[in-house]
């Protein structure tokens, strides 16, 4: 056999949710994608040439995690601002910061300071959205990252689209930029919010992706009170405004749904839309708890997604995992509710998103080889009697190597795509503190 | 001036919840005890003579975390059957672990395994419940950590202690051999539940302990039915049963404390006793949430706690500040509750413990050196905004160096104290997994 990559002697989770690790394996790569697994013993019998062989000895292989919502540039004003009622957050703090400091130059660097601290996470794939969204796509293609990339469609002025009548024409310009330039990246649309984006803006903006075919991001639902925010209200719920719209269908992608009834899901599930979850910025923001259960009871696509760095404040989807299980818990008073398996599955799989590739979430011959390996001889992880621990015990700081695309982009835990110590350095250089208004008294302020 | 250990060019954080890091600053330890701290520029002119010198360049130094509640030596257990009712996780799987696997051995490497990963996570000091816990204490003393070690007290046969009529005799014994033994290691008593012992066993207890002049825990209110499995009530809540016990006092740590009513928490503040709360435990066993909003205005001190590693699954303190931020947002559906300072100062005072030396979570001359080292300059900690940051996006793993009693423990993520291979291969030799029930079909076996 082969390949360009060898692992050997791995602990290999080949599906998280229905598999079972097993010791001793191997995992071969070849042309971006996985080309066999099986026991070491297997191999040994074989034979295999690779070009680069790494040893998996107390690692623990498993798909790469899929961080489904994002504003990677937003990594500037990470603790910028915490603890505070989204209103004061964002007008006296987070929009005051955008109009100073966000350009096309900002958005590059910052996405790669985020692209960087996802991959050293374990993630391998993300959804963002934001504006100058080109510079983004061009800052996750530099760092070997799988992306969705969505241009931010807003009525207002907003960066780079000084005029709002010009929104759709810079989305369009965006798609045109990005569609078949990178195999990695699938460019998308982002339209901010139904309170944010009058009825015919997001007419025109599913239009424009549907003729595109490429997916459509909105926040929805997010606070209890959106309903009454919406300008011209189709229905009484924001997701039964959309649906009023027209605008639901498998490519729409419905960030946050924090408010929904049995009314709203129902119409999810026969739309086919589908959904990101951000816990930990829903319960920093204290918007609350998505009702996971019942859109699980209905067959509803859920991503995991982390938010932007203003608002979590980091990008670790280890870290999400085990607080979505947590709090799913909670909400349903029930223990057994979203065991860590099914929220593994959520995070690695990206089923939420549309026009990721098919095997994403498994390592399995064929499938693309996205993956990560979990250094797991480490004391909070020993001893590993299981996946579980995945999500209850792992961080981001535990992943050693990640993969993608068949390609190492972070191995022994340095990230090969970037100069990481000047991508720091540049966004420091750029005293977001210095500029805007401070924290609360005595507690943000370095 | 002349000192043990000397850092230079650090972030100073002197005392999480009032200060303000201070840049380019120098720590001087002696004798187990900060000598001095100050701006770099004042050490230059004084000069300074240390035995060992650390270079804080790109560092933050903070008080060291303290664990408020564990069971250090579940660690064996850990992610053994998750995602189940507790009376399940329990009678199914935990007693029977238990009574196989548990004896003074396995107490003392499983105990030593949990203080790796305490140290390794920025936990210089922990307050530990379980039986056989003079092996816990050595584990702990060995380490080179701080410790409220607690024998365990029940009225059902329990490791070590076969016959219950045994139970204050046994914990008498223990109180006996670790009575001024080691100045880092404070023994205790801790009696598990008011409905595992009866009114006489805990007024024995608390008579013991008063006599003794050592700190009583007892877990209390962690589940909303817990009334009614109190086999002889006094009053119609736990925390009234044990008020009319007589044994509440500002030597009694009270753990959990999730369902409580106005009631309830007056007495606790009238009686000055004290709490620790769980987060990540309770939610994981969908317990709830305890209300440290209205613990706070009552002024009664609360220390935060990871509990075992059976429930949780991770002894990560710095997780356990994000969670309980976050949900206490959630719980009061208000973003501004549990601001980030608040929780650091709870993880790092240990208000909720008595009997921990003076000085205890402050950077200041004369205070105990208990430190820790933070590496900030990584992806997910940049831009350094403030110290928010390190309930928001640090995790343990981001722990570089760790001084403990004025000794360096940990230096550059190296364990100093204990080989730690060894420790972690000592465990998995243990092979629990084989002995027992195993986890839901398909998630957990590895």
């Amino acid at each position: 056999m082969k390949c360009d990559i060898l692992i050997t002697d791995i602990l290999l989770l080949p599906e998280p949710g229905t598999g079972v690790p097993e010791a001793d394996s191997f995992i071969a790569i070849a042309a971006g994608r996985i080309q066999a697994t099986g026991p070491m013993r297997e191999l040994a019998k074989a034979g295999a040439r690779a070009r680069t062989t790494i040893d998996g000895c107390g690692m623990l292989a498993m798909p790469g995690l899929v961080n489904g919502h994002c504003h990677a540039a937003m990594t500037l004003f990470r603790g910028l601002a915490d603890d505070l009622d989204l209103a004061t957050w964002l007008n006296e703090h987070i929009f005051p910061a955008e109009a100073r400091h966000v350009s096309p130059e900002m958005v590059y660097r910052c996405s790669l300071l985020a692209a960087a601290e996802m991959l050293l996470s374990g993630t391998t794939c993300v959804a963002d959205g934001y504006f100058f969204e080109t510079e983004a796509a061009r800052a996750f293609a530099d760092a070997g990252m799988r992306a969705i990339a969505a241009q931010g469609i807003v009525d207002f002025p907003a960066p780079g689209v000084p005029d709002p009548a010009g929104n759709l024409e810079a989305a369009a310009a965006f798609l045109d930029a990005w569609s078949g330039r990178d195999p990695r990246i699938l460019p998308a649309l982002f339209a901010h919010a139904p309170y944010t984006c009058s009825a015919t803006t997001l007419r025109r903006a599913k239009a424009l992706a549907s003729e595109r075919g490429v997916p459509l991001f909105i926040h929805v639902a997010e606070t209890a009170n959106e309903a009454a925010m919406i300008a011209e209200p189709l229905a009484d719920s924001p997701i039964r405004h959309l649906d009023a719209l027209g605008i639901l269908d498998e490519a729409t992608v419905l960030v946050h749904c924090v408010w929904t009834d049995d009314q709203d899901l129902d119409i999810l599930a026969r739309r086919g839309a589908r959904v990101v979850s951000c816990p930990r910025s829903n319960l920093k923001l204290a918007s609350g708890i998505a009702d996971l259960t019942a859109m699980g009871r209905r067959a509803i696509p859920v991503a995991l997604g982390t938010d932007g760095a203003a608002s979590n404040n980091g990008l670790d989807l280890f870290g999400e995992m085990d607080t979505c299980a947590k709090i799913q818990k909670i909400r349903a008073m029930d223990p057994v509710a979203m065991p860590a398996r099914e929220v593994l599955a959520m995070a690695t799989h990206g089923h939420g998103l549309p026009g990721l590739p098919g095997g994403l979430g498994r390592l399995a011959p064929g499938c693309p080889a996205d993956l990560v390996l979990v250094d797991i001889e480490q004391p909070h992880l020993q001893p590993f009697h299981g996946p579980d621990l995945l999500v209850y015990a792992a961080t981001g700081g535990d992943v050693r190597t990640v993969i993608v695309d068949g390609r190492i982009v972070v191995r022994d835990r340095r990230l090969l795509t970037m100069d990481l110590e000047a991508v720091m350095a540049g966004v420091r250089a750029m005293r977001v503190r210095d500029d805007t208004a401070t924290g609360p008294a005595g507690t943000n302020n370095a």
